[in-house]
């Protein structure tokens, strides 16, 4: 199957077109376009353009407010609480990181949550804003699909709940950490189905608590907490800190928004700025960083391990290829894609020319 | 070998007394005291009274300093960072809390980290003092010993880092992680060994990466992050927050404290407090909170588990056990106190009578 490459800019403007064309208004239609092209950039494929059709479906469907008034309901001068409106989790998340840096610039650091938020595509997105303004950034969310329950119990209360830290440093990547509380995200299980493969033991039990590794019988169990309690606590916590601190669904008021494309999700999300001025010498802090991060990756190695990577390195690597060769699309996705822009009657979505095969 | 128990009072007495007689002035003795006890209180007997003669040693050894001038080094508004100059972590820590609370009561939240403090026991401990006043609290700390290397490295960089969080609840107990970034910590390793058993597979690997069980080879392996990379990620960030940026140790600067008495350690801790009153109605979050807490305990159970536990739960239960019963503490601990308090010229801890045997 040839491959398929789209540039980041067209990627953007198609996904803004396609928002503005589902009836947001143009600011925000080039704000969810421009996020979601950059989690696409990123190599977050999962939180990027495969989410618009299922937006679409739940825009169509009357679960989105188009015009939300995003407003302050909580504050204090190094914290706030946004309610949401039911918009799009982009513009709240956006705001929410905004309002974060401005409070972390006067107080050393600033806290900002958010309910009636919806899903806002990869946590490291607004956990990277804080880091434009020399700062720290972390984001806590609930996921919006209940897919663990607490340990040792069958009732699915718990969502995977991400947590995402980003760290300026100097020379180097920054250090991103971008984790869901459990094994594995519930798309890599769908992804394995799709490929017939096998999933490792760890990765889900089924309700006995035996290791479930068929993923075509995902629905008969859960996905494992890292460490076991210890994930499930970490869940927990989280979804304490960014659902229920901030009036937003935890537990059993978590709708699967995966079955749902109309009750009000209320998700709740929250984003944090840490001033690095506010705590000494920016400089000397980033260059701790990178004495750090050469230590770690400079570390004599196992046998058969060709690299030490840094958290988010990766991603940071994905970004420059797909900055500079495009970024992949599956050719089913990109069929959908361009179903969608005929039925809608957008331009289709500018591809790159196929490389002609090398012989 | 018969059970021995000591109550709250007379442990934090004779711990008072041990570190006046070490030479701590009385006001900082008590609160060490009050603190090491609290700790076994609560059931984390690796992080309380155990610690009380590796205390004196270092103390001996001069790698204290028993008059420090905890200071103010970095201000904002809602952030500090505190000097601990080399005192016991307890005491910066203890400060470190007061502090995050004061600045959460007016900014809404309060963040304070120190480089310079040492060991300052369970990381619950501190996590849990702004619940007294409506908030959250949570704290992060660089390990005193590094005992896992990055994800497929071979070289020791990072400790354990724990993190704790406490949030409190309302006619619940409150919900309060206080967690490893390792599967498990190197003291049950000690204890393994100690009894002469295997660990699980998952604690621990050896430098090929393959499982290693024996906890008498310990030395030629490396504790287990939780989730694989994510816990390395995990105490990396940890150790950023904690220690990087407060300019305390981190990576290889991380002092071996069971190795070493003299050098200072340099630790790094953080506290943060979010004042639940910023955020909305403290009766209406409390409420939530115990409607999750009984949501989850509620919860089918799978075959063979007895009940579900949340975060927090089982030490609840052990602190009031403990009060009312005391506090049991292992023959050969009670048998080095007492030589230590014979040799120091300290009144013996005062244990509880043993109970006769009912026939």
């Amino acid at each position: 199957m040839p491959e398929s490459r789209v540039h980041f800019e067209p990627l953007c403007r198609f996904i803004t077109a396609a928002m503005e064309r589902l009836g947001l208004p143009p600011a925000d239609a080039a704000v969810v376009g421009a996020l979601m092209a950059q989690a696409e950039l990123q190599g977050s494929d999962g939180h990027g353009v495969i989410r618009l059709l299922p937006y679409a479906r739940r825009i169509r469907a009357g679960g989105i407010n188009l015009h939300p008034e995003i407003k302050v309901v909580q504050e204090r001068p190094a914290m706030a609480v946004l309610d949401g409106d039911n918009g799009m989790g982009h513009l709240v998340m956006q705001r929410a990181a905004e309002m974060a840096v401005e409070k972390a610039r006067t107080c050393g650091i600033g806290w900002v949550g958010a309910r009636f938020s919806n899903h806002a595509g990869p946590a490291s997105l607004y956990a990277r804003m804080p880091m434009a303004h020399d700062m720290i950034g972390l984001y806590f969310a609930v996921g919006n699909a209940n897919h663990l329950p607490p340990w040792g119990g069958l009732d699915m209360l718990l969502s995977t709940n991400p947590i995402a830290v980003a760290v300026p440093a100097g020379a180097e990547p920054p250090v991103v950490l971008d984790m869901a509380t459990t094994v594995a995200a519930y798309g890599k299980v769908k992804a394995k189905a799709q490929r017939g493969e096998a999933m490792p033991i760890g990765w889900m039990i089924d309700r006995l608590g035996q290791p479930l590794t068929d993923p075509k019988r995902a629905e008969e169990g859960f996905l494992m907490p890292i460490g076991g309690y210890k994930g499930y606590g970490l869940s927990l916590i989280v979804g304490l800190l960014a659902g229920t601190l901030n009036g937003a669904a935890m537990g059993r008021d978590v709708i699967d928004f995966n079955h749902d494309d109309v009750t009000t999700t209320n998700t709740g999300q929250a984003v944090m700025a840490i001033d690095l001025s506010a705590f000494g010498d920016v400089a000397d802090f980033k260059a701790r960083v990178d004495r750090l991060v050469r230590d770690l990756r400079a570390s004599e190695r196992m046998p058969g391990v060709e690299r030490i990577w840094l958290p988010g390195q990766q991603s940071h690597e994905r970004r420059a290829a797909n900055e500079r060769d495009g970024i992949p699309l599956p050719a089913a996705l990109l069929g959908q894609l361009q179903d969608f822009a005929r039925e809608t009657g957008l331009a289709p979505l500018e591809t790159i020319a196929t490389m002609k095969e090398t012989t």
